[in-house]
């Protein structure tokens, strides 16, 4: 470990925030900014001030509130009205920084700026004295830097340092960057800007081409000492290199980086998860670091590994992002060995033929089913054994619901024996008191854990799958039903879980109750 | 472009499709070969025939549908039964190649496989030769190649290639290398495996780190002439290098790369839109070249500069990859270019006064809301100009359905003018059913374009929102609905989007007939 300090600067509710799908109210940037306190991010951009009140007034709750703790940071364009905004934002910040940024690259000073090389450096050397009049903390960025000039490039920096840069950031802006290349601008200017040593070289990459993560870490070979960043790397159109992958990145290659960073990584999974209730948007499952699979192995020859040193196909541990567990999901590529250890997890020894049978059973299955729960196991087990039938079925139902009513389900269930069950409830909409009629036929209480729709084809005649997890105990049991009524998926996923339950329940050997 | 062309192996259907969430039936996965087919992929792994019986038909049927037109490629351990069934499966293809793999690291020589470096070295010579009595095209992988000693590594390949190996892949199957490294790594196999020259170096990056993609391209830069990736990233646990971010970046930067691909880049978000609905694994919006932001802007600095001069902020063009356009979503950072620019397509010219308090409302609304649609535009218009009558409002609505029963719905609407208007219909579901029955109401002929459901809080008591877009005409309206009962947050929704072409078309100038 050891080595040089990386600056973790946070712009989740800056750039992350200005993209589409990510905009959040000021009450959900101050719960977004408490969890980033608490991540230990050095440095959080909280937003644009002169953009909206609204963002003025997010800047400025989130510099009363957490200014203490970590440098909040406003940006502003290279004018005095943004600079005084910016200023009036964060004034009451322990910890400050002014961002200023004016565009650099040839083609942002003729088609969006039109001023020439002269300007450019006359406008930003004007406005870091303006910035660093109000504060000593002052980040400059030539936006575009990576199609900027080198040569020009050099001389804005440097000039920039003088009038009272204290970072120098070097954005990638449209995302064009490729490691080696990057890495030999951040060297170049290492190298030839005379005061570089009076500022800190920061890096800002976009994902465009997918390498804003590998572009920020080569940017740290050749010097640079803080990255810009967002939670799950959300950010304007492919968004920004992903804070928690550079985190864990610098962490789990550090005899390489020689780096560390103050961020607490048990906080990145929580983090990752606030933004995506928050925001809505989710991460994708194969994900780095956060996504649902990133700790999932499938594969039977991962899974053969896996569980015998789990350093064989895991480089980190998902304690260390703060994540529940290596989740092996089971499928048809598991092989047998994964499939014995899930088995004796579930508390089931069979015999070598018994399991045979059953790994057979499970193959076939896994041949048409994505995935394979504990309960379909449980189920395969159940079937081996001559109990194929489900504890209950669905012999009818009827709901009613509308304005002045109240929803109100009506349900009749067959039980194994064929004696048929009726009842009826009342609830929040007709999904809610479908569920609490099955809860009252079965003499289940389950607490409904997930409950996701999704259109499996397209039109208003689409059919609908609905997926149910439910918990029952300390267990959970899924369940799914597909149907153009979306109350009838609902009913029928919510039964299935309930009759998953019964089949373990039923198959269970009493429990052995001890002495305390 | 010129230069070497680097061959790209799609491996969608056997490492993809072996991770969690993306299994695929036999169907689906020929579906998607035809998909990788028109792409043009070079060579197609299309599964690991010895894993299940699927596995192998799926191969089998690939081979002999596409195999004229696309190397199709077989996964084996360095097993007999496993090299024969590859062969079994692959046989009647016109181009085919079997992918022999062995583990080769240390960790995995002693903790998985418990072979020595000479049982390594001998079990691969023999099973790469079985490979290539079968085959002449023939790949062999020493899996965990990355973190295999340099030497030992250098030795493998040579002996695998003496052997009858054309390709040599050097598997980061555990997603660790550093772009910077990998280059050494591969850049030291090119100049100390003696006979080199005779096989194609290949990648297989894993994106734990989230440097897939870098690690590829450093190998390319180095001299590896074949990429292996996904559609989307998909694979084991963080996924693989994604093909439509590797082939975009080879296009995008070819001047530095100075190689090309043989990949129709406008078949790229088709396919990845193909994939993502037969899985139901969705990207994230801020994905690299296939997501739903990958093109899309927010922000008034980029809006800006985007309506002067496309290429100041993007360095690729949607119609590239397949996609249907740039999506300038507005939103409180839109700025007044932005803004205006859109008024004028939706066909508003306001004089600067009337457009000054629009732009005012604009941003306050933009303050409370994630994203403003063209129809909140328009409301904001009419807004101002006197007219903020939502012309049509719920009044009351009963839903029923059940087993045995059709689904129903009955609603009474009030129009601007209070008079109530009352009617049903019946539907494949009760939702389906509520969405006829407004239609009948507000003789609006709409087609339902998008429905998502999303639990706002969690619970069986839980908010749902629906979002519907529907499209009347060639134009596309959202609406937005909440309630514990899905059907009247579905009900609102549906009422809203109409409501918001109501709307429109009310504002709309009569259209002027013109002769032929």
């Amino acid at each position: 470990m050891s080595g040089d300090i990386v600056t973790i600067f946070d712009t989740t509710l800056r750039d992350g925030e200005q993209s589409p799908g990510c905009s959040m109210n000021t009450a959900e940037k101050l719960e977004i900014a408490k969890a980033l306190v608490e991540l230990g991010v050095d440095v959080m951009e909280a937003g644009f001030p002169i953009a909206s009140p609204g963002d003025f007034e997010a800047v400025s709750q989130i510099a009363q509130q957490y200014g203490d703790r970590t440098t909040i940071c406003a940006l502003a364009r290279c004018r005095k009205e943004d600079i005084d905004r910016a200023w009036e934002a964060i004034k009451h910040a322990e910890k400050k920084r002014i961002h200023v940024f004016l565009a650099t690259s040839a083609i942002h000073r003729e088609h969006k700026l039109k001023m020439t090389k002269e300007d450019i450096i006359q406008r930003a050397v004007e406005m870091v004295k303006r910035a660093a009049g109000y504060c000593q903390d002052v980040e400059f960025s030539p936006e575009d830097a990576v199609r900027t000039e080198l040569d020009f490039l050099t001389e804005v920096v440097e000039r920039a340092i003088e009038a009272g840069a204290t970072t120098v950031n070097i954005p990638d802006t449209v995302g064009y960057a490729v490691p080696s290349q990057y890495y030999n601008c951040i060297r170049h200017l290492k190298e030839n800007v005379r005061n570089i040593e009076k500022a800190v070289i920061s890096t800002h990459c976009h994902d465009d081409l997918g390498m804003a993560v590998s572009n920020s870490l080569a940017a740290v070979e050749a010097g640079a000492r803080q990255i810009e960043c967002t939670i799950n790397g959300i950010g304007e159109r492919a968004g920004n290199a992903a804070l928690e992958e550079v985190v864990m990145a610098l962490r789990t290659r550090s005899e390489f980086y020689k780096c560390s960073t103050n961020i607490d990584t048990k906080r990145l999974y929580p983090t990752s998860h606030l933004l995506t209730t928050i925001t809505g948007m989710k991460v994708q499952r194969n994900k780095a670091i956060v996504g649902r699979n990133a700790f999932a192995h499938e594969s039977g020859i991962h899974q053969h590994g896996m569980l015998q040193h789990s350093e064989t196909y895991e480089i980190m541990k998902p304690e260390d992002v703060g994540y529940r567990g290596t989740s092996l999901v089971l499928g048809k590529h598991s092989g047998r060995h994964a499939f014995r250890n899930r088995l004796q997890e579930l508390g089931y020894e069979l015999d070598d033929s018994a399991f045979q049978r059953v790994f057979q059973d499970f193959i076939n299955l896994a041949d048409k089913k994505k995935e394979v729960y504990d309960a379909d196991i449980v189920a395969l087990i159940e079937n081996q054994l001559g109990d194929t039938v489900d504890p209950w079925k669905m012999v009818s139902f009827h709901t009613s619901a509308g304005s002045g009513n109240i929803p109100t389900a009506t349900i009749q269930l067959e039980d194994a024996e064929g004696k048929v069950h009726c009842d009826a409830a009342t609830g929040d909409g007709p999904v809610d008191a479908v569920f609490w009629a099955l809860e009252r036929i079965t003499g289940i209480a389950a607490s409904l854990q997930d409950y996701q729709v999704r259109s499996v084809s397209h039109g208003k005649d689409a059919l609908g799958e609905v997926d149910v997890e439910i918990i029952v105990g300390d267990r959970s049991y899924h369940g799914k039903g597909v149907s153009t009524d979306i109350i009838e998926a609902s009913a029928r996923a919510y039964l299935k879980a309930l009759c998953r339950f019964e089949q373990q329940r039923l198959n269970d050997k009493p429990a052995v109750i001890e002495a305390p």
